[in-house]
């Protein structure tokens, strides 16, 4: 099987194009950069299906006015550490950010700052939000429950999303630990992935319509479902679905947002749900100050040796020993933000069809 | 293969056992009346293996000096909405409620209360928080770092403990939702049943000593380690030790605890790490009121139709359909409330032991 064939391009004309297709449908300026810049920092950190290849649907979903380009973003309840946003069905890489800049506000001012969201759209890669809480000395947390793909255990249809959560603690001499991961077995782009090989994938990814296992990345794709992490009982899939419940019920019923089997379809190509149970996609987002808890400098020689501890650990046969969480990012990253970012050819063709639909220049 | 052979004992009666056993330490009555409550909550909700069945190992390091009957526990860093708690080597059964206490009356004050826990000791089941959480109409969350017993996913060795995660969402007319999980594959009491029964374990819950994976208990029990929750990393492993290192960070280097491989031993058994790295072992409690954020009917009208709508998914085939986060538990609670609490022989004994030498009548 030969390699998938890619195109490099450089972050920056990326970047440049993402903001104008969102303000050729009027997004204003400040928010058209700040939307490409979230999908950016995914395609720098190699998360190639949370990056610029989502453009397609977000313009998608503008062109359809499923989004409001111009929302008016409002604290809807708060109280000094906590508050609830409503995110006026703007773009999730706006609505997000912003309430993300809320809880680093309140644990700024009392210590920490807890936000539910309602009423947003897909927010971008986790991991964005809780890097943004490092910049401030802060120990950040990021949720989002998502378009309906996953079984919960011993159920035959899609229920819940693929539900990340993201976290990060700041090292002193070494990088950061980045956590950011979905709470299904596997992310859905290594589906696809086989789909466009057309090979097996492994048991324990996915269920089929009717709610057998299957190693057909196709029965998973007609009418079939992912598996929460853990896979089966035996192996603790209940545990993953918990996971992704609590983040679901975190997001949605919190927040006031769709939860569940009602979270809105990401894409033109998916239907909605048949009835809403809340507004719009629902984001929780949690912020600490290092400070109100411990001395930042002793937290950061404390992650120093964590990391440097779990680098020398005797290695299991075959591997390298384990990795610290956000490495395979970080490094990503470097190598992309001079070599410039791969796409697949199938974006690449997505992109020029934004192009020509809109008259923004791609190549 | 029989059955294990169980004896039946009313709650109370262990109960009372169990805080009696705390006073002939000199522990205050009142924090032994509340240790001996966590153990009960345990037993009675079918987690038997944090229940009275863990009395002899609280009753060795007791014996052995190595747990403060009296400890002063303090406050050591604090915010509107943080703090930081220095258990001063106390029972964890009574370090764990209080510093719960603080993060709910944190809550009350402003939201939401974070607080981070050093210098404690194993601190019963992580539910048991979140379940006083919903008393006070607020969502709580309870983790705490444990004895290294799993390997990080790629690691050969144990450095991990099965770090727990609880957290809890009321309904109206619907039980609460109440998720409570190891972050390991599967709870150590399977790989302790599969060992007295001289029965295989499935691929996935452990590795031996030299990383290599293993279906014989006595490979993990005999200086193996148990696997993350995914297990493989095809099977999303690296998910199971992020969530695990998350757990661990926010225990250790946020309090000053010790954390990973630095964890004191739980039992006289186990020899404790060649160094400290901070100060006993850690907790995290996070309390957020519920009407911070939303209408707290709303919220629970919200969980009810949650729950329904789980229930009523479509089963995969060979079961009953997805299980609601906290039913086993639940139904096991309302069983043992009347009928009583099981324990098994070994149990038994290890509690005629204890009766023998303290004089304190069990049966």
């Amino acid at each position: 099987m030969a390699d998938i064939e890619t195109s490099i391009f450089p972050r920056e004309q990326l970047q440049e194009f993402s903001s104008r297709v969102f303000q050729s449908f009027d997004v204003p300026r400040q928010d058209a950069e700040l939307a490409a810049e979230v999908l950016a920092i995914s395609d720098l950190r190699g998360i190639d299906t949370h990056g610029i290849a989502r453009l397609f649907s977000y313009f998608g979903l503008l062109k359809d006015s499923r989004i409001n380009p111009r929302p008016n973003i409002s604290i809807v309840r708060e109280s000094p550490s906590t508050a609830t946003v409503d995110g006026d069905n703007g773009l999730g890489l706006v609505v997000g950010p912003r309430a993300n800049d809320i809880a680093m506000d309140k644990a700024d001012a009392v210590g920490s700052g807890w936000v539910a969201v309602r009423n947003s759209n897909h927010y971008g890669i986790a991991g964005y939000y809780v890097l943004e809480a490092l910049k401030r000395e802060q120990i950040g947390m990021a949720m989002t429950n998502t378009t309906r793909i996953a079984a919960p255990l011993w159920g035959a249809e899609r229920m819940l999303g693929t539900n990340p959560i993201a976290m990060a603690f700041p090292g002193k001499d070494e990088p950061p630990i980045v956590i950011d991961m979905a709470t299904t077995a596997v992310a859905y782009g290594k589906i696809e992935m086989a789909l466009r090989k057309d090979e097996p994938i492994p048991d324990g990814w996915a269920i089929d319509n009717e709610g057998r296992p299957t190693t057909d990345p196709k029965a998973m794709a007609d009418g079939g479902a992912m598996l929460p992490l853990g896979s089966q009982r035996e192996r603790g899939g209940h545990k993953g679905y918990c996971l992704s419940a609590m983040i679901d019920l975190l997001c949605g019923p919190l927040s006031g947002a769709n939860w569940g089997p009602f979270t809105p379809a990401f894409t033109l190509g998916h239907s909605n749900p048949d009835r809403w149970v809340g507004k719009g996609l629902g984001h929780f987002f949690g912020a600490m100050k290092i400070e109100a808890f411990i001395d930042p400098d002793e937290l950061k020689r404390s992650v120093d040796l964590w990391i440097q501890t779990f680098r020398a650990a005797q290695p299991a046969p075959g591997t390298d020993g384990p990795l610290i969480p956000g490495d395979p990012e970080r490094e990503a990253e470097e190598i992309r933000r001079t070599a410039g970012i791969p796409l697949i050819m199938p974006v690449v063709e997505d992109l020029r069809q934004i192009a020509s639909e809109t008259g923004i220049p791609f190549e």
